[in-house]
């Protein structure tokens, strides 16, 4: 695996998302993620006989690519137990060796897949594993860097932490606000088209790779990080703690479903009440940051009575005296109203 | 690099202490930690010419050593800048190719110093480095164990995390409780003979190879984990709160040094009141083990006028409510009493 950038994943535009054959939209998530955050940048789709899903771009073989000038091919599948089903390999091998980069978030490295190896040799194409942290990450130095910041946590896992810090990035964008979305998971990076796999990389070095991943920037430009895991997850909190610290955030959003009462897949372990869970984020943001505040919760709300949801959103603003929106549905505008209102 | 055990690393006495030719005591500290809390374990030093530091252990040869049952070679030196000196590889090449395991906290892999891989197969020894993690760490489940735990944490790094569990473990097992001392860093892994380096554990893992570090055992047992960093350190916050959910601790005592007021190293990170300190240690160990307390304060207090150093614990333990010693001077007998008083 050969990484361009130094300490970031880096994948060049445009875009073309490989779905192979998978027959469910559910496989595809990758696909239709990047598809609909970064449309501009693909130059088109490549589905192979009996494919079953369908990102409504310009379907492109190997020669249209490269008359595209298609720069990336992204592997946008979740294939179950993460393997690349061998009859796919031939395509993939085929766009390789006619120069266009492959990449893939997958648990076996790229150029561990029979044949791509030397594919990429022959094409002067690189494979790039977006599971794979850069080298040379730093230790962090906890210097306050320059511009503004912005993190999404969580009360849990999958709660909307990517969504939500993209929804955020595209409000300041609409806005004419400078911004850019800082990528810390695998399907994050292949959207933004770089970032750091913040959960693969060695613990002494988190709040390295956060500080690396976030530079210095213009006084009044956002960095909006999407964040990992939660402060108060028995098996990531370590995770989010060296994310939170090294990216020195000046405002958290907090990330919530309203249908998590404790944590995920795990037993025994309540969720604090959301107001303690904030507390403890900003103990610890403060670290590294003292001025940081929190400017919303954004909640998954699929769970609940559509006449309910209104209600519960109220209810948790008022008792937490912030903006409650679901990102999906109200948008997050309210919460990007209060991040720039109290600079 | 091979280790012998599955998700931990393992050195087998009887030790032979490998000093090099060193010239002062400062560079062999990690041999004079292992002479000091593994005596018996020991079974001598060898030192080549020129060597400036004595261990006071019976002085062996190769053949001395291997005679005298020697099972590891353990690199009891930090040379400057991590690197081992060219004139050594020849000793330690013919202490691997007689059988017996070499083992070293480097920079650099033992396999990858000249002559050093070939020496091990030829004798059938192993080549153990205690900076590099075991494979097969698992993601922590929060599962709680049997047994009891004590996890020592900082206000920042290097002041007695590890002196201080060395010095609860020896306590305890003089007073005939069962306790077993769980080593997180390379000298603590050469001391015990066993442990995980968790701060170089990939992220997503650290929580799980505390759980793994110390699994299940005697209900009256007491596993004291040597900490690792401090939940506000900008740097490697990360590890500690990682490590302090996995270990799901029923006690903690925190280490602090009198003379720190700020994180050392770093501009501008001033500590917190120790109070605050051990709230957020408490609020964040509550969520794997909602019975952890805080037993006790450990002290360097090295800085201060000695007529000056009880009038000063005195004042912490009054302000605290805990009691205060300096492991050096005072033991940390008073803290072992709270600690099995409020069982």
């Amino acid at each position: 695996m050969i990484n361009k950038a130094f300490t970031q994943i880096q994948l060049d535009p445009p875009f073309l998302l490989f779905v192979g054959d998978v027959k469910d939209d559910a496989s595809a998530k990758t696909g239709f993620g990047i598809a609909q955050w970064r449309r501009s940048a693909c130059a088109g789709q490549m589905r192979l006989p009996g494919c079953g899903v369908d990102l409504r771009l310009p379907e492109l073989d190997i020669s249209g690519a490269v008359a595209a000038g298609t720069k990336t091919a992204i592997v946008g599948v979740a294939p179950r137990g993460g393997m690349i089903p061998g009859h796919w390999l031939e395509t993939l091998a085929g766009l390789a060796r006619a120069g266009i980069d492959l990449a893939a978030g997958l648990h076996v490295r790229l150029a561990n897949l029979p044949g791509l190896a030397a594919a990429a040799a022959a094409g002067g194409s690189v494979l790039i594993d977006c599971r794979v942290p850069p080298q040379g990450i730093p230790i962090a130095t906890g210097r306050k860097r320059s511009g503004r910041r912005v993190l999404t946590v969580g009360t849990d896992c999958a709660v909307g932490k990517k969504y939500t810090a993209l929804g955020l990035h595209m409000e300041l964008a609409n806005r004419g606000v400078a911004a850019t979305f800082r990528a810390t998971g695998q399907t994050g990076i292949m959207i933004a088209g770089r970032g750091i796999p913040i959960d693969a990389v060695v613990s002494d070095f988190v709040a390295g790779a956060a500080e690396v991943l976030s530079p210095d920037n213009d006084p009044a430009h956002w960095d909006v990080i999407e964040g990992q895991g939660a402060l108060n997850h028995p098996s990531y909190a370590g995770v989010s703690l060296g994310l939170l610290h090294g990216s020195q955030p000046d405002a958290l959003v907090l990330c919530h479903d309203a249908a998590r009462t404790s944590i995920f897949g795990l037993e025994g372990f309540e969720l604090s009440p959301i107001g303690k869970i904030i507390e403890r984020n900003l103990d610890q943001a403060r670290i590294t940051n003292p001025a940081a505040r929190c400017v919303g919760i954004s909640v998954n709300t699929s769970s609940l009575p559509p006449d309910a949801r209104h209600a519960w959103l109220q209810g948790l603003s008022r008792g937490i005296g912030l903006p409650c929106a679901d990102p999906l549905i109200d948008g997050v505008a309210p919460i990007v109203d209060r991040l720039l209102a109290s600079e």
